[in-house]
């Protein structure tokens, strides 16, 4: 029997809340009791935690979000005081090993300490689905289908005009969401950051689109997509920074928007979708990965693992070491990609 | 027995297709023939048409668009040819009257030649719902649960953290959709071009929230929302024009996304739903309106009405004068507002 | 200012807890204080309640069901001690006038009540939108909506085969949803409690379809549809009784789908939907609906109005005396009907 | 260069739209020709088929059912002609290649065509994903979607009363897909044909939740569960074949309704999805599955190979030999259902 302390790290993802009661439940069905640290790991270093229980996670496995809070707090960051401050923070709540929830810099985090000795199962977070080690991540899905929705509304409203949609998307350094809704929702032209693009290129497309006798077309780009260097030097929308020097999320969308539309004549209407994607109930999909995860982190725990993460492979779930997930992100297949160009033009 | 002659003017409403379907069903019924203008007006002026019939509208009526396409072409406009030109378009068909579906433009259209003496039967559309006359249009209400579905989402993704959500919908002169959905989703703040804002006011309000502990507001506006005179000195986005001298979508959001940032420095996101409004499949209550909308509209044709358009008045389909849509637009009554405003802070 | 308790009674509806958010808000606004009685009118009988305060109503507003619990307790049956019973229940929670929202049995309690001198202002419930005095209901939409998304997924599978479609709608005593869903889905038969049928008629109907090059067939019936008399003999199903001499669901479509097949020789499948109709979170209408009549019910209270119920006319929400809303069940309008039917055949 | 002949067997899926278009779009690509067969392989049998281009499957990607229809013509059975016939039927129009898409029955033919030499790549499709040999059929993700929605709807409706919700999904031989939407609704009970269900053991599983304070239960069954023998005497309706000898939909639910109620007194209500589980647009994931699918198929042809299928392994789609998914159906993992298990009670 042990103290498990769950907690969630950065960004929203449809599923946080089906994986945090799938731990307590499985953890409480193989004997151990657990405690749910606020916001990330500022809750191990502020001592911010509540007692987790079948009771207390009744009906979240639908909701969006995550009961715990989030934050981008990391220990190893600006006096976080590292290894100690969690050991602290776990002392604290008789807490005797850790199931964080989060991305690469969770994860990392998850890794030095497990390094340090301290016992961790790792649960991999990504909307983007830019984690190595695993097939997908939950909420991936939730957000392809919600940009897939738009792309199927943005479709009927073009077809009886003579235009050009631009749909944003999220995916910052992978185009996994833009290439998988536009290949769902039978986009013309898909920009992700893995390619960059050159405009001219894109609207050299699109007129021959338009010359062929179609009279529109939808261009679904990744937050992230970049234009080659030198292509596009009104570019600075993209990649823009805000307050807190975070990545801004809607500026390629207001780029292409003016750019296509000034370049080509055709007139062009843009969609930000923006955290639209990150919130809500989870897909089908995502809340059985998420559920399946869940189970498997407790399941690790009960089996005295540490160092790991659960992983989809094909149907099963596995562990697999932490470093897996980390250092350079997945990108998108070049396989996936050609195949999501059968469909263009 | 007539000859019918239907086209649709204007922006993109979920449910026009729904609305030929049931002129078309019904105008059969009752023993007409039925002719479908292509783009609009400019079906009449270029002589572009094709039957319509059960069969050549079996299966549309849950898609959004047109089948007719559209167009923003006017006859009283540029060399259009004014009631002359539509009378030859009509007689190009042996057609005897029209049913035009569409917003102020084409009503207007409809009005004057009506007033000239050539029979038409009006159907009022606009997804803004600011046409007088009606209680409601088709497409509106689809609009409405689209952004709300968006507020639902943002919901969850905004509890998570510390931010501001800025929700851009549609709505250039009347915020009925921003008012709808920003009740129907329990928005915290809801600007519309009825109420020209202040943006000291607006983070005020957001900064009060934070300090009786809320922690995430969501704020819904208009495309059409501007800033008071004098309060928002970088707003030359809201309003902008585009190549063809259209309002541009997407400027007031990323205003205020900068602007509510800066001024409070709690994080703020923004989605921009633009055209994903317009597309896509109706809500049933918008199929059902737009069904009985085009019913009416064959039996308004039967009795042979003119110059009169089919509205909704509580639950009754009745006929009315075309002249009382026009003129200025519908706005939002102050009672729903005021409504609206009693779940602000 | 006075102290208002609040009621669900009789079956589920989405919008439920839009209806009682929105009352507390606004009641709390004009200075008010308010209970909730759990349990529809046993809370009053037995004396269980809460406090309702805008912190314990918040977030509810999307969610289907009823924080309050409900039930089908009526103070004027069984030893339920009646109005004085009633009295006794509000005044162990200091309680000066109720707000009741309910069928018509909960609306009947609180006319009899208001006659007997407590101050009582009402808010009509009902899903089959059967009830008198208001021109819908909350929750009606949403129920319409369910059962349209499942006419359309229907009509793809059917079109593949030669087959009918049967669907069960709710509507024991009133065919709207059957009408509006129908009409709303393309639906070639649908039945209602309001004319019974003759199965033969139906399968001639479905013959002829056949005989015109129609592969499929879609009907939609409310599950209060009966069979003239005389005309179906193996209809015991319909209309049985279950344990608590509740009507039960799920009948006529068993019949019908057997019959059908039996009588035609076509392969006939049915999907009962249920009480998938009555959860689950409300559409945007039904949300706007909801909110607007809990507001009201607040101001009718403030303007101390007793006996009344609020009702939606046209797109103003009024009061009405809540006698109009007792009696026979408003029945579909024979013209929405006779617009439904000229899309058979 | 090839002529591809394409045709779909079977029941409706989610999905098949999507692959012919992917077949047409990747074969033409290659420089392939592409005939669709209509109603699967009686068109071989018949004679009965169309060309099929880019432009004759324009925007039937988000559609369901099939463009080419289907029915369970199988040229091995009654008089079909077996591999001379379909020889006959390819020679016709001139086909080289075939590229069935279907389920046990087609893939069957498949094999045994290729075993005679006829080249042929078949492609996996069934709704209740018991196929062997690939980790996914399309379609399944969307029936467990829809059959999800309706757990959620039915968690809020039951938790407003005392109550126990009966849910009746697909799955005659696998319980996949109420193993699935009961694990991502969060179902109290979830029946499957792997697993023969004792009545008693059932209720007594109710019971002891209402004795723990649940006040409502949710029982998933797919549409093959059966009792344990000698369990439920009175289960006449499960299995009971129609017309067509085909095994019904709908019996197990109505069963479970009564008996569930006579043995409990607790109020059961039943919802039987049926066919609205097979169709309308897929979801994301299964539109990107079948669109994957077509272009590995059009693939293989062009890489000549023969006898073997498309199928997913992991994330990547690879070819296997037919015979893989031929034999026993594959049937729920013992695993998952254990982890489903965590969750009852």
């Amino acid at each position: 029997m042990a103290r498990i302390g769950v907690l969630t790290g950065g960004g929203d993802c449809p599923g946080l809340n089906a994986v945090i009661r799938a731990v307590v439940r499985k953890g409480v069905a193989d004997g151990h009791e657990l405690v749910g640290y606020r916001y990330g790991w500022a809750g191990l270093l502020e001592r911010d935690a509540e007692p987790l229980t079948v009771e207390s996670t009744k009906g979240i496995l639908p909701r969006g979000g995550t009961i715990l809070g989030s934050s981008r707090t990391n220990p190893y960051k600006k006096d976080g005081g590292g290894t100690e401050a969690v050991r602290a923070g776990m002392a604290a709540f008789d807490v005797d090993v850790l199931v964080p929830i989060g991305g690469e810099d969770t994860l990392g985090v998850a890794a030095r300490l497990a390094a340090d000795g301290v016992p961790v199962v790792g649960v991999p977070k990504t909307i983007d689905n830019d984690l190595k080690g695993t097939d997908y991540t939950f909420g991936f899905q939730t957000a392809v289908q919600i940009a897939t929705d738009a792309v199927d509304r943005l479709h009927t409203t073009a077809e009886s005009h003579n235009r050009v949609m631009v749909l944003e998307v999220m995916g910052r350094h992978a185009g996994f969401i833009a290439a998988h809704a536009g290949m769902a929702g039978g986009g013309d032209v898909i920009l992700v950051p893995e390619r960059p693009f050159d405009i001219e290129v894109v609207c050299d497309h699109l007129r021959r689109r338009h010359a062929h006798g179609r009279t529109f077309s939808i261009v679904v780009v990744s937050e992230g997509a970049v234009p080659q260097e030198g292509t596009l030097t009104t570019s600075g929308e993209a990649g823009r920074l805000d307050a807190f020097g975070h990545e801004r999320l809607g500026g390629i969308a207001v780029t292409l928007e003016s750019e296509i539309e000034r370049r080509t004549g055709y007139e062009t209407r843009m969609t930000i979708l923006g955290h639209v994607q990150r919130g809500g109930t989870p897909t089908a999909f995502d809340r059985v990965l998420a559920t399946r995860f869940g189970v498997a982190a407790a399941e690790a725990v009960t089996a005295q693992q540490s160092g790991v993460m659960v992983a989809l492979r094909g149907t099963d779930i596995v562990t697999v070491p932490i470093s897996e997930a980390l250092g350079d992100p997945k990108t998108l297949d070049d396989k996936f990609f050609a195949d999501a160009e059968v469909f263009f033009g």
